[in-house]
């Protein structure tokens, strides 16, 4: 248990990044399990930024680790650097960063791929049998791994087919099988180690029920490094 | 209980804005409380942008409302438009925007005042006698709020003493009271209905200790509202 949780964080902001709520909600589910854990980001431009208070591009430039580094609140490093010898799993919280800034999906639907510092630091995880959990969005990084390792059948969520059938069909499309499952819960892919949870993939969750999926998604990853 | 909370947030970010950890911690505390929130913030610059991955400003320029709707996922309102008429109470979670972007304290110590927009926003809800409720940093905004309506002796906290000093003591000059207070407890004024909570004051706090300080603050509000 001396190893740290990794955090792959895609900027900051629901709409360019990472989802600010999920993002805290993973970190104070950690806190509470008494799990260790470190942040990263890719070093490199976001896809674009989006003003979060009038919903339109701002044609700002902006940098996906700095951004990343206000939830983390200065304490991260460059993805490049992640070294998963040193971690007990990895984690990919939500937000459109997962289908910007670390797969091609908003572009490519169901021909995305991962970009390749993400692609480099999630492999060594699904090869070594270790943990990877995502929320909300974030499967995708799942779902695009577990094919490019050939694996198939990986049962992932996008919480219901209703609210995530885009990514839901583009899941299958890959493979994989996509498991309803409720907000405040997980699914575990126990035989691959995967473990997913909807958060806001239900777009009228509250807080409580968002912070209820990370609290279900770490409880399970408690369960699987024990 | 119809009426909302106010959240009265200073950007997006520990350095530059509200801390988002605190932000989050008391958006999910009062989801979980069954207190319903609206969020607002300042439309006007920041004083300055820190890139928050190196730890220096980085020059550009940002709008305190476009950053926060980071934090609120849109669905914010400028300060301007905040009338407590409509609101329960007033919550104004931390972070460096409450020295830099609703008070002039980063600049003028214990000679700092509210930024207008700021003072117009809480003084209703101190001569109505509705809660105001700050975490961290942001108990700035109580201590001068409450110098400038003439109160005097207002129990407030910045946590420890030694974690808190340079306000603590500003907070004594205004003619205020600094209650060293634990990292999971809320300092209570039921007489002028003033909660504070300490939050990253403590440097060294966990997330799970942060939020336990959100929850302290949140409950106590809750308390008074019932």
């Amino acid at each position: 248990m001396n190893q740290t949780v990794a955090i792959v964080l895609s900027g900051c902001g629901v709409y360019d990044g990472s989802e600010i709520t999920e993002a805290v909600g993973v970190v104070i589910a950690l806190s509470q399990a008494g799990l260790p854990y470190a942040f990263y980001a890719p070093d490199r431009a976001q896809m674009h930024v989006v003003d979060h208070a009038r919903g339109q591009e701002s044609g700002e430039a902006r940098n996906i680790l700095s951004e990343a580094a206000r939830i983390a609140r200065g304490q991260i490093r460059p993805l490049t650097e992640l070294d998963a010898a040193q971690h007990s799993a990895i984690v990919f919280p939500g937000g459109f960063g997962a289908a910007k800034n670390l797969t091609t999906f908003i572009k490519d639907g169901r021909d995305a791929v991962l970009y390749d510092d993400v692609a480099a630091a999630v492999r060594p995880f699904v090869q070594q049998h270790k943990p990877v959990v995502a929320l909300c969005a974030a499967p995708l990084v799942q779902g695009l791994i577990a094919r490019d390792e050939g694996l198939a059948g990986v049962n992932i969520t996008f919480g219901s087919y209703a609210e995530g059938q885009a990514m839901a069909d583009a899941l299958t499309s890959w493979g994989q099988t996509h498991v309803e499952t409720p907000v405040d819960q997980a699914c575990v892919d126990l035989a691959h180690r995967f473990i997913s949870a909807p958060a806001y993939m239900y777009g009228e969750a509250t807080p409580a029920e968002v912070f209820a999926s990370c609290q279900a998604a770490i409880t399970a990853l408690k369960s699987l490094l024990s």
